[in-house]
């Protein structure tokens, strides 16, 4: 079983993800948000790469059951119900509704790996989930980190290498590429205190500056929630285990 | 003073080096054999960013001064003189020599740089004389690793990290980059043992697997040569020091 990490989306082929098990991460904030959502009892989250297609998309659904989500620059969309803030997305909101969702960076990188046999999300919320599951399913895997604008994210990779580290509990036959290693060395140098990390990465700073501290208070919680959202034939449901 | 690392030459724009200060880092092999190939007392160093491009550069040379050197796939080039091997860089071979080369991603992150206002060269050989230098300079610097295939390599990021560390103990007040941080933590993790570290990265293994390791030993040598390869009118020349 081999572990990669992809450090960013830049650069990639969609159709390289063809027949892989992919993992996204975009902790800050977007896959938090998703199984935050989906926890919640949204129905599904409909993940898009464009404003225009999220407009586009839900012109052609019936309203009161869907609702437009997403961010530009950390702030609510003009017209959009929500904004990418995990604390918006409550039961009373969320329930049995299709959430379209636009992130600058977490949904496009899940439409980006489109092509997976399977992908999955992953935030800090629900990581041991995720390890539990990849252990059972016994499969190469590719962690993408979603980044900031195709660049690298700290909090992304300390969350893949906290995720791996979480899969080496049980399997220590793992072959591990140099990003995997590295990932790992960097959650134990930066993974300890998971509020303080986020708040000090640059994506955090600037979340800081823009009044969501307490979104990132939220997606610094490790293994609150018990679900793996699962994206299959363009939504994103959470995986219904036997 | 502001200190930032890219991962990789990925994605990045020629246009962007402009009126910048950028190290470059390709630890196995090239900026390796290009800090050694200077030291042995070549005269210059011309990086180019095709095999193609080297053959037509060197048939407007004089004959005798002038030597091809480089590899793909880790192998010397056909008709070339000299391969990527720092130790096929001797002083009888490349005294007062122009040497024209051209490496997998080494000389390619070279040239991509080549708007920098001042490039340097920096590996685990001449780390300590780079960080003196960039002490002296008090300027923002972008470290460019070269990565591999324009993908994260470990072993460029370690000695990324490592030259910020040791220009942190004379600056105590920089401003770091969240890739900055991340290479410092890499190093305090990989970068006690080079050797080893270099033996057990992905590009480490395929050299030895070709019959190199002698080349990593040589470049697992931290501070044997007290030098600073600058480009400049794109050749690499040895930076005089008043």
């Amino acid at each position: 079983m081999k572990i990669n990490v992809l450090l960013t989306p830049s650069n990639l082929d969609e159709l390289s993800f063809s027949g892989k098990t992919t993992v996204i991460i975009d902790v800050l904030r977007a896959t938090s948000t998703i199984v935050s959502a989906l926890n919640n009892g949204a129905k599904e989250i409909i993940p898009v790469a464009s404003v225009e297609f999220a407009v586009k998309v839900s012109g052609g659904m019936f309203g009161g059951l869907t609702l437009l989500g997403g961010e530009r620059n950390t702030k609510k969309i003009e017209g959009f119900a929500l904004g990418n803030s995990p604390l918006e997305y409550s039961s009373r909101l969320v329930k049995g509704k299709s959430i379209i969702l636009f992130t600058t960076n977490g949904t496009k990188a899940v439409v980006k790996a489109k092509f997976s046999k399977n992908l999955y999300i992953c935030s800090f919320l629900n990581l041991s989930a995720m390890a539990d599951h990849i252990n059972s399913m016994d499969t190469d895997i590719e962690i993408l980190c979603a980044g900031r604008n195709n660049s690298f994210s700290l909090e992304d990779t300390v969350c893949a290498g906290k995720l791996i580290s979480e899969i080496l509990k049980n399997k220590k036959d793992l072959e591990l590429s140099d990003t995997a290693q590295a990932s790992i060395a960097l959650n134990k140098s930066f993974g300890k205190n998971l509020f303080k990390m986020l708040c000090e990465t640059e994506h955090g700073k600037l979340l800081l500056e823009n009044g969501f501290e307490e979104d990132i208070k939220f997606c610094s919680k490790l293994n609150t929630i018990h679900a793996i959202p699962c994206f299959s034939g363009n939504v994103v449901k959470l995986l219904v285990r036997e």
